[in-house]
């Protein structure tokens, strides 16, 4: 192996940022060094507890991060904070609610900021994400904080990898709320009104509980890993016992009021998975999803290579212009495919 | 071939609706004669128009389906309908609004209807959706309607292999507008506000221009086919003429008012498809993302052949349990596979 590498594996166990930095850059290059270091590196993951924080813009995610992340830091963990925006293409140093993070965390070394951006597909975001988060899992990080923007499928694949997600609404956002239910709600194992102190808080308090309610009531629905155990992967089937019950919290960010409930739900979130072995089903079934997700890209890979991009467009158009069926144009392709 | 195969080949080409019905369920099954006989159709489809119908419960989809299937029987033209209800368990006849539409439309001869369910996944619904609009179209039925409902994932890949797109809302669904806005009505070719005598209809009708203003001032939203045109698919690069702006129309499908004008659109689309080179556009993408959702199950097909299940649950752990990194797992997964 050359040396290098091993140099930069050394670092980042150390916890140097700027290595830490430079290793995600690589992973976001999709470098080829840097899968040597990140398996190399994933024997020293799975301590860091994964917090992922989602809801709708103009909620006050940012700073509700940020005073989750001072919170824990008078509490001496350490913290990552993964700022993943699906919809700017933009990477690298912190975008979003930067100029609050930078003001309120900067220069405290225990505090890693990171944004990540969609570059191509947002399935490589989400895997991108993986590999970060494991970079910073490494890193000896204690909690590291993933914050995604929206309630899209992005977000949802994100949610799923992370051990406790907080799901963010504000008041008077009744729309969102429907947003919001269609995928991540069910992911949330803590809900957060925040600006509580706005008219409407209460109205926003009483929906989400009611959601929850109307989910309980439904079976599965409430229960942690619901969306594994209605879809097709059979690793989330889950046991018929309650397990955790997720709450509706109110806070006021800008003023730090109602944090430390939050965090402290977050780290009783953590005892729960331990004690009901949720946790030990969690990352089987996390485990299985990353490995299929590189199955998929390794064939895809394989495929690319086989096929050349000119001889794929002229299948593509025999298809098109029913020369060729599509059943006979797979065969073809695959009888190329040394694999 | 076997002769039951050719046999069930000339009588779907015929129209013979016992034949296409069992070939369908033969489809839904995964049945292997099945695969030799869509072969055998593909070359005598991409005749049809193929016409999907989405929009959140409630807002009289199926009613309008079919007083758009009776308008276009007026005019002399074939119509299949498929109705797709991703949460239902049940495949077969008809369900979507079935007894409105037994009473409408049964007795014709130039009408014919089918329900699809989930059956395991999601991507799987979308791909064996796709296998029937070409039974049908194989069939020569002159428009076939694909009818959805709700907005997730499984509506825009049903969505995308429509030629024409045709988005329902009724009024005071304000909630739902929000939830068509994330993924939905970037697909749409027309909207329609159905039940529009009801109050608030003026209202909805005024939002969705708004969004659709919205769309077209940040440029390629607004444009046919866009959702290729942001994605990784290299084929979906669009041009900058203007294209097809989508129209708002309102309709009262229970009394049939506003119905020719949508069909007299629905038709109109068509012209434009055709006169812009955007359908063969379309027919070269719709065809790549056939092969590779093709590929992919190829794919898994091979990998589920050569890894016994038990195997993949011991890395699956050992992944979990990081003995094992992801990587390496990755790269043993692949040995075994003969491909």
């Amino acid at each position: 192996m050359p040396s290098l590498v091993n140099t930069l594996i050394e670092q980042v166990r150390g916890g140097r940022r700027r290595s830490i930095g430079q290793l995600i850059t690589r992973v976001e290059n999709g470098d080829v060094a840097a899968k040597e270091v990140l398996r190399e590196l994933y024997r020293d993951t799975g301590r860091a507890h994964v917090v992922g924080v989602t809801g709708p813009p103009g909620t006050g995610k940012s700073t509700l991060v940020n005073e989750i992340a001072k919170t824990l830091r008078r509490q001496k963990k350490s913290v990552a904070i993964v700022a993943v925006d699906p919809s700017s293409p933009f990477s690298g140093g912190a975008l979003l609610g930067d100029r609050i993070r930078m003001r309120d965390l900067s220069g405290d070394e225990g505090v890693f900021i990171r944004s990540m951006a969609t570059r191509g597909s947002l399935g490589g975001l989400a895997r991108a994400t993986s590999d970060v988060v494991g970079i910073l899992d490494a890193a000896a990080f204690d909690v590291i904080i993933v914050e995604t923007v929206g309630a899209g499928q992005a977000e949802v694949d994100i949610a799923r990898a992370a051990h406790t997600v907080i799901v963010i609404e504000s008041p008077g956002m009744g729309d969102e709320i429907q947003t919001i239910k269609a995928g991540i709600l069910e992911t949330a194992d803590i809900l957060v009104v925040n600006k509580a102190d706005r008219p409407g808080a209460d109205r926003t308090v009483k929906a989400l509980r009611a959601m929850l309610q109307m989910g309980a009531s439904s079976g599965p629905l409430r229960h942690h890993g619901q969306i594994m155990a209605t879809s097709a992967n059979p690793d989330g089937a889950e046991s018929a016992q309650p397990g955790w019950i997720p709450s509706v919290y109110e806070t006021i960010a800008t003023e730090g009021k109602g944090v430390e409930a939050v965090v402290e739900t977050v780290r009783s979130h953590m005892s729960y998975l331990n004690s009901s072995g949720e946790l030990a089903k969690r990352e089987l079934a996390q485990s299985r999803r990353k490995i299929d997700a590189m199955l998929q890209e390794a064939f895809t890979a394989r495929l690319n290579n086989a096929v050349e991009p000119t001889e794929m467009e002229r299948i593509v158009a025999a298809v098109a212009e029913r020369r060729l069926d599509p059943y006979s144009a797979v065969e073809q392709l695959l009888n190329g495919v040394p694999m």
